[in-house]
């Protein structure tokens, strides 16, 4: 029998999928699992997205541009000059997905054997992309006592080897909802100027900021064109998980270059899905600001909750839609695992995220969950209730 | 300014890309420009495809499962068992378009250094993937004075070192329109057998057999299923080339296991293109055998047409809808920029693609063009007229 590839063999998993057949066999006993697991938002996706595709006069499905349309990409072009970053529509091209766009860079800029620096704890597929890619993430470890903000900067630097060839940044966090600071992300862009690496941004979180605070993007640092790259995505901004369009945005053009190489080796975007993006970038403001309102109650509703549990700590995010909360036991993922097997409260049970599974460094995060805090307000408070009355009985609670 | 990575700066560009300004910049002095260069059929979508995406009931879109919904699977299960493919859906994952299956693939069975051979002339992006994934194609020739038949299968066993992974084969060939017989996909399965290597067969053309011919799956050789992996896409088979949903089947679970972890990584295949694909699989045969006819028929014109044309060689496909023809010049790239820049016949021109770009030989196929037949017959009689007219009094006609 043939051997798979060393990579195919080194893929990851992910740390929510080991849980799936417990959470299955929990709802095939009757019981209720509420998600807390997965940012998948429950909010509406834009009517009019939805609108244009049904209302698209298609007869031939074809082949669209490998870059995506001019029309849709100068759009994205305005809809960024609105948000204070000045692009044109050349600096983007349209990927399937945030997923292909980190995919595509990374393999612009990382043979294997490189590096990739990345504040943990971070996103769980950055590892499956690496692995693909044969690249090494080197973590630099942020912690919950700070909020999960950006590590010193002298951290980073001593993380740089010949093979480093950038840094990698989720801001807004996912999974801390860390929204970075104009500081922090300031020292970044001089970091990667002084070292010359690219900065790689995941900005797909970026409405989400709350309490009034402003998301910085990397685009719209000073004398950062050649280092910057953003990820970007529809999937969170308008509910549109589905969908399965991004973006890549650089002013680099070699970048751009051989990205679009990349892009039309794989031909192009899936075409209905642009079509509903296109006309998603029409959703007015008031959409967002609901949202966002929406988002900022169930964060506040959440942290309230966890906090009035004894022995809970909880992070305090300021964007995106997760939290890690630090529970008084010592493995996370078995009380994931035992939440769905073995306990119920009214005949419901909650599914959390082990965050072991979003930190590189082995033994970081044994004792943390994310939740995704995409649910309705009376559907957290009862999970949280669920957590708590969980806790009280886990047999192996320290508390 | 950071350096790009080593595969970024070799990624290949498309061989028909270097033309598109050219062709611009004819339609932009008024001149008709023909394609015969791309594989985007011009038949219509099954009508119940594009309803079925106007019908759908979505509020929010969701991601869907990475492996794709269990009903698409079931569905596209039993499409294979009417074609004498017994699989189960288990063995099916959903990709992005037959060229995520590839990607897929090839990251699952092949680390940079490894080597897979393939029969050239072969389709281009074979290329992209390769160099995406530091993986060496070897390639064996196969010739027009053979119709492109399988080369002797001790040319493969020849090219067979420690670092070979697989052999892959485009079955009906894009661009040679080759249709293997049984015989030479047996010889395929016993090779890779003997040799313990996995055989990747790209079927996307699988229903465009002319002749009554039979088109002849790897998945149907006994004792291979721990070696054939099948990669397909529903763009050409239901002119659905936008959707961008295609699959990877194979009964080989670690190669699946592998190839669903590479799926989670990216998270889903676009939900909007799955709903339309699936109602793409209710398209009755009475549309299958109207296009075979439509493109049997174009087939035959364009080879008459053709062979009318003084010194111009031609292969006759059995399969696909390309056709690789022998001009008599030295260059047939420089020739279809001529024909783009310095051409027209009462006002129209003719754009076709370079045959060296489908070899991986240098200096293979330099005299050759692929023509795609996927345009009604009176274009394509004109479309031969125009070369015709042309190879009259290119400069560096032979003739």
């Amino acid at each position: 029998m043939p051997l798979l590839s060393e990579k195919g063999r080194k893929m990851p998993a992910s740390p929510i999928r080991k849980l799936v057949p417990y959470a299955e066999a929990a709802k095939a006993r009757g019981i209720e699992v509420i998600h807390l697991n997965i940012g998948q938002p429950d909010i509406k996706s834009p009517p009019q997205a939805l609108q244009a595709v049904r209302d698209a006069d298609i007869e031939v499905l074809e082949y669209g541009r490998s870059e995506g349309s001019d029309r849709y990409r100068q759009k994205l072009a305005e809809y960024y000059g609105r948000h204070e970053i000045q692009i044109s529509k050349e600096d983007i091209l349209v990927t399937t997905g945030g997923s292909e766009a980190l995919a595509f860079v990374l393999g612009c800029i990382a043979d294997p054997g490189d590096e990739i620096i990345i504040p943990e704890p971070f996103y769980a597929n950055y590892n499956g992309f690496a692995t693909a890619n044969g690249v090494t993430v080197k973590p630099v470890v942020s912690t919950l006592a700070a909020n999960f903000a950006l590590p010193p900067i002298d951290a980073f630097e001593s993380c740089i080897t010949p093979q480093t060839r950038a840094i990698l940044l989720c801001n807004p966090g996912n999974p801390t909802g860390y929204l970075y600071t104009a500081e922090e992300v300031a020292k970044l862009a001089e970091l990667v100027r002084k070292h010359n690496l690219f900065l790689v941004a995941d900005e797909v979180y970026r409405e989400f900021a709350y309490d009034g605070k402003q998301h910085h993007s990397i685009l719209s640092q000073p004398n950062l064109d050649e280092h910057a790259i953003v990820v970007d995505s529809v999937s969170k901004r308008y509910s549109m998980c589905g969908a399965r369009i991004g973006c890549i945005i650089s002013r680099n053009k070699e970048v751009m270059q051989a990205a679009l190489r990349f892009a039309q080796a794989r031909l192009a975007p899936p075409t209905l899905a642009m079509i509903a993006s296109e006309a998603a970038l029409d959703t007015p403001q008031s959409y967002f600001d609901d949202v966002i309102q929406e988002y900022s109650e169930r964060r506040n509703l959440l942290l309230a909750e966890l906090e009035s549990i004894p022995d809970v700590r909880v992070a305090h995010p300021q964007g995106a839609f997760y939290c890690i909360v630090e529970l008084p036991l010592s493995n996370a993922e078995h009380f994931a695992q035992w939440l769905l097997e073995s306990f119920e409260l009214d005949g419901s049970t909650v599914m959390v995220a082990p965050a072991a599974g979003f930190y590189a460094s082995p033994g970081l995060g044994l004792r943390q969950i994310r939740i995704a805090y995409v649910l309705e307000q009376d559907k957290l408070r009862q999970a949280v209730r669920i957590l708590k009355e969980a806790l009280k009985i886990y047999p192996d609670n320290a508390h």
